[in-house]
């Protein structure tokens, strides 16, 4: 057999030949989803036009669309991801839209568009992080656009299913709602402020850290479980993904809820991966921790009295989260500690005029 | 008001700004589609993690996602085409492909990211092709993802939905069956064949024709009202938009039906435009319509019985179809002509090794 390393197959080859193993079996499946009446008819092995599912039971259907950078997805231009990383990411980028809404995915299209360069093993790898992602996630990759392009392009779609109305939305938070986040936030920013220029910093991290900040990236996991907990009551009163950084979500949760929050300093968790970053770079963890980073927990708010119970239900999945804060009847986002309260730190990202590096600009130099 | 050429706003700048009149008052719409009880419960203009539909009705849901190239896109870097025009297509080709399960479209996802060198007019021509197209096809823009990039890239999404197991598949043509296509092929390939050479022929087309091969990639068609009469009976067996070209259309309706096609030569539509290019090119009309051109036709199969009615039913909607051959119980794809047969003519597209300038070399120079 010639190496695949050597081999840059046509698309319908790649598709018929190297993809085939990721796709079997899917036409024809009935998908279990919380009891709802969905059957995948015409799967990606199928090769149509479009993927075909048959619906029953009436529902509710959410559908969203992520692309994520390729050349300027500096860990994997390093060399520090790899093409089946990336893979993963794309898929855990656009299921994570979905677990925001509090729904189950149903699928996932990938469009992945690759220049001639890209060796038919390296193609591989990146279906192959699509297909493990896929499955990590309980769904399946159901199609797509494969090709050919000027460079690596990567996007996505992810499709989900609730019960009817029992979606969560961002708008409806309210005031004496609990402000909760299901993990640390920012480990991938720092990874993305940190390894491009380690070999600058005074000191590097240790070991353990280093691979806690590229574990981050490498193997993502959407916040699917505690998305379908938080909308079976619906707990959540408003829920959305952290994928813009923690700042820019608590700030769209206000703007759609139309309320202020009140975060407590002390409770906001800051993996220490992030501190020792923070540090290096002499900006304020916190504001490194709220600022762009393109991870994937859940901020929701909860009514205080639904709380116990939430969390009962969370442990009993061996899950958790944390209350980081409270909503108010206010516009702003407030940080207290110590009684002293002051604007929420950190950048929040807006595309073209985000840079992790106006940090050092912005902060107080606080550091903690 | 500042000139916006000389914009560059950020990406929550465009989305509310610029982009906000194209997304308006989709909320809580009840969408009418074939007595199917669908309900546009969160547009775009929720700006939420995803597009949410309520279902309550048994249906067939179909999605499929295609990627439009942004570079390569040679009309549009030559100034051909613009950037509303671009925007139009891609939603052209993502609603065609749900034309082709005989599905109506209840929404397109957008992902458009752009460099920073596209200004706000620019960008917002882009979403007004988007905007204009999914209008045209009787649709919306629910979502997407807005932000910026290296250089354009543009890519979709497309939803719709049937009634229960009416989706027509590529894969029931049987013997007997007539082949039919909803109209000529061809004309986007012989454009970017004709264009990008215009000053090395000896002559440049027609005004006229000039235009219609323009205006085949200015405003494409997905043919949503065909594919709907198609499966209504169902009176198609199989069904195929034609954006790879009718020849590998054709060969992938034959591949997923296990059968073989006989064409009949002088039955094949070919636009006098592209007769015209193709003896610029000096290669056979006949090759040059059936190759490698991302036109949105339908390929169909379709029982000789079924078919008056079938035609009847289009002429009352104002369309029409063309026999252009029938189904074998072969294997292969033939032409017929005077009675003397041959292999199909053309290249069929197979993305990297696809060169539309290969016809010459396979041309066996029999023009007519």
């Amino acid at each position: 057999m010639t190496d695949e390393k050597e081999q840059y197959s046509d698309e319908p080859s790649r598709v018929r030949q190297l993809v085939s193993e990721f796709l079997s079996g899917q036409s024809e499946t009935d998908l279990e989803v919380d009891g709802l009446d969905v059957r995948l008819t015409l799967g990606a092995d199928a090769k149509d036009d479009c993927a075909v599912y048959d619906i029953a039971a009436p529902l509710t259907l959410v559908v969203g669309s992520d692309y994520i950078r390729g050349p300027r997805f500096i860990l994997h231009e390093m060399g520090l991801l790899s093409d089946f990383d990336i893979g993963y990411y794309l898929v855990a980028a656009n299921v994570s839209d979905i677990a925001a809404m509090g729904a189950t995915p149903i699928g996932v299209l990938s469009v992945v568009r690759y220049p001639h360069e890209l060796n038919d093993a390296d193609f591989r790898q990146v279906m192959a992080g699509i297909h493990q992602a896929c499955t990590d996630s309980g769904t399946m990759n159901v199609g797509g656009d494969i090709g050919n392009a000027e460079r690596l392009i990567l996007s996505g779609t992810a499709l989900g299913v609730c019960r009817p109305g029992k979606v969560l939305r961002r708008s409806g938070a309210r005031p004496g709602d609990l402000l909760c986040v299901t993990g640390p936030c920012g480990l991938l920013g720092a990874a993305v402020a940190y390894f491009p220029k380690r070999d600058t910093f005074p000191t590097t991290l240790p070991a353990d850290a280093e691979h806690r900040l590229l574990h981050s990236w490498k193997r993502p996991r959407a916040r699917v479980a505690e998305g379908r907990l938080l909308a079976r009551k619906p707990y959540a009163t408003a829920c959305q993904d952290t994928s813009d950084g923690l700042k820019a979500t608590i700030e769209q949760i206000m703007q759609a809820s139309g309320v202020g929050v009140r975060v407590t300093e002390n409770n906001v968790p800051v993996d220490s991966a992030v501190h020792m970053v923070a540090e290096l770079m002499q900006v304020e963890p916190l504001a490194l921790a709220m600022s762009a980073s393109s991870d994937f927990q859940l901020a929701f708010t909860v009514a205080p009295e639904d709380a116990p119970s939430c969390r009962e239900e969370f442990a009993a999945q061996g899950l958790d989260f944390i209350v980081i804060g409270e909503v108010t009847d206010g516009d702003t986002a407030e940080l207290v500690s110590d009684s002293v309260s002051r604007p929420l730190p950190g950048v929040a990202w807006k595309h073209q005029k985000t840079d992790i590096s106006l940090l050092a600009a912005e902060s107080p130099g606080t550091q903690r």
